[in-house]
């Protein structure tokens, strides 16, 4: 008998029938003798159709009163899938964040998990229930329903599976695993049977979109394993993310690069001529910070005339009060020259473990990229990835001739 | 100032546009100095499209999910209509009925208050805030979301003022106040500016829909100020009930008949042949009270051959489950002859008060009935009102003919 806690994304229990087979794989499990957690997001387009009803009474709805609104997507999901599992004959109840309790922090629309209570789940689980959870949201010590912002249902999964110390986090998604690269860009994309913490890291926060980063973090953080799988098929054994650094770089024939990983949400966000002198990254991005802002790449260069040039990334949805932000807190208080702001961008990434290593990699990226005609805006490394930055129009073909390039259809996957 | 709850039914917060002139009536009241508590339903249509929903799942939804399923549409439009406030620039905060507390029993969907604890919400009115709750919705000495039933945002809203000492307590729907009949049945119904607590009982009970009958005898009992008005109109006064014995009974002038009541909602289930001895009401409806199914009428007539027949009246919705449960522990146990069910029924009522020490009133009632060749199933009395119960086909005829026959168009109705 082994404990596994199951995420199942929107577009899994979009509609009942939907919720019907969630519950008839939930049911396999159960019949094989294990103890399932399920932990389900709000059905596809709810969550947007809620922050749409908050939207039409205020541009830029207070953040409490969103999760108050917002919440309610999963909490309704939670009820159908228990009514299914009991309509199948099987012992469940479903909880609420608060429910459980998952304390957050107060941070509404992007709380942070503090703990979580396992009282209330062990002693269900014990008695034969199927608990059925709502995943990205929780609650704060003031008794204020959180959420954990976009894709936080993921990271409810693992933090649970982590508390409970279940077997197995399996996150079912709308596609059976992670592949080298978007499928739906390039046709010859090949599924991942296995994949570094590390690398998932990368493809993930680059925009993958099949785990969300910090459920991938908390995963690392606590040596959850973590399986992504089709909601779709019934068999098939998904992804499985490793926390071994892998055989790959003791063997030749493996490749060295992974997957490509894009992202069309950032948006660039660049500082024209501030004084060179020590303090300024801080001084640019502490306000930034203070707003709960996040920022992905950053970039300074030094200038000639003693003066430099700052750029980061930030959400598209960030731009104009990142941009209000700086031209309110910073531009007058630095004397920067101009603040620009560019949402037509698109990040592209080649990830793999052991790139460093490879010199080789780097050059071939951008010499691809050059034969088409990109032009890249932005450089950022790791370890183990490269991103560049490039006009949004290109995403796409940078994408196509980079997979092409780095030969990934034909790749040993396995 | 004073401190005043105002509660909104759902076609008085159907939209975003109709939340943001509730905000802006709050607006007028915070504006002369008050401080105000709202109380909102689900926007019209929600609470039935989860019900759908949880139905698609399950034919009879586990209560316990279904609760927790079908609070969500409180609990969106509390955070809206807070976000309407806090864009006219005042400050609001919403509360579900688990944040207040709103502490019930555990009878999933047709809960009971048992307390309400005042502490957030005085703490918050204090600091200046306008409370918005969640109506219809509780929860359960183990964290169980509870519901209240169909209608129970007016209990909700009663409920807090009792608990408050609040100095009003406002229901706000789509009619203007409280009519001789349902003016959408009778044209010439006329609003009456004020009416007995007992004779709204009546009226509520009997099914005038304005205002749910629990909380009437919640106001009642805690002797709140109720005032019923329309949320569609700037101005008016609506219908205050009062807990008077009022002086009408010694005004000649006053009509003794203040308005015909009447509900579709209402089955009939009749127990033929049982062995007419002690204990036959008990021994039918004691089983039917553990299901917690309410009962409205219940008429017994002594048989001649040593057999009784046995009627009463449930909730449409609960006929089926009614009559499975007499048939399974009733039915032999008791050697009836047969059980019948029939939802073809309708209740029309007179009430008023006084009615008992005017013994032609029934009389009149009954001929006016006759002369129209409707049928009269069955009769029940009190002292303030006389219900029949017919065909359902002859409502709207009944209702006509009765307003007309005790001339309720021309009452002095203030």
């Amino acid at each position: 008998m082994a404990l596994i806690v199951q995420k199942y994304g929107g577009t899994s229990v979009a509609n009942p029938e939907r919720i019907r087979n969630v519950a008839r794989r939930v049911a396999r499990y159960k019949a094989m003798g294990h103890q399932v957690v399920v932990v389900v997001s709000a059905m596809s387009g709810e969550t947007n159709k809620l922050i749409g009803l908050a939207k039409e009474l205020m541009e830029e709805p207070d953040p409490r009163e969103l999760d108050m609104i917002v919440s309610t997507g999963e909490q309704v999901t939670i009820g159908m899938t228990a009514l299914a599992l009991i309509d199948l004959g099987i012992k469940a109840k479903s909880y609420t964040g608060a429910q459980v309790k998952i304390l957050t922090d107060g941070a509404h629309t992007k709380a942070r998990i503090l703990s979580i209570d396992q009282h209330n789940i062990k002693t269900d689980l014990d008695a034969g229930y199927v608990c059925v959870v709502a995943g990205f949201q929780g609650v704060d010590a003031n008794g204020n329903i959180t959420t954990l912002g976009r894709g936080g249902s993921d990271t409810t999964g693992v933090a649970l599976a982590a508390a409970l110390g279940a077997d197995e986090c399996q996150i079912y998604t709308d596609v059976d695993g992670v592949y080298t690269t978007d499928p739906r860009v390039v046709p010859e994309a090949r599924r991942l049977k296995s994949i570094t913490f590390e690398e998932m890291l990368e493809l993930a926060s680059q925009g993958s979109k099949v785990l969300q980063i910090r459920s991938v973090e908390f995963a690392g953080k606590y040596k959850v394993k973590l399986r992504v799988l089709s909601s779709f098929e019934e068999d098939g054994d998904g992804t499985l993310i490793t926390f071994e650094e892998s055989s790959k770089e003791n063997n030749m024939e493996e490749p060295i690069i992974s997957g490509i990983a894009f992202n069309r949400d950032e948006a660039k966000v660049t500082v024209l001529g501030v004084p060179d002198k020590p303090g300024i990254a801080y001084q640019i991005l502490g306000p930034v910070a203070d707003a709960n802002i996040d920022v992905d790449m950053i970039i300074q260069n030094v200038g000639a005339d003693g003066t430099t040039d700052f750029t980061f990334t930030v959400h598209k949805n960030e731009l104009s009060k990142t941009l209000a932000l700086l031209k309110d807190k910073v531009q007058g208080h630095m004397a920067a020259r101009e603040i620009r702001g560019d949402d037509k961008i698109a990040k592209v990434s080649i990830v793999g473990v052991g790139m460093r290593s490879h010199v080789g990699i780097a050059s071939k990226m951008f010499r691809t990229l050059a034969e088409e005609g990109i032009n890249i805006q932005m450089i950022s490394t790791s370890e183990i990835k490269i991103a560049v930055v490039i006009d949004e129009k290109y995403l796409e073909l940078a994408v196509r001739v980079l997979h092409k390039a780095f030969e990934l259809e034909d790749a040993q996957t396995d």
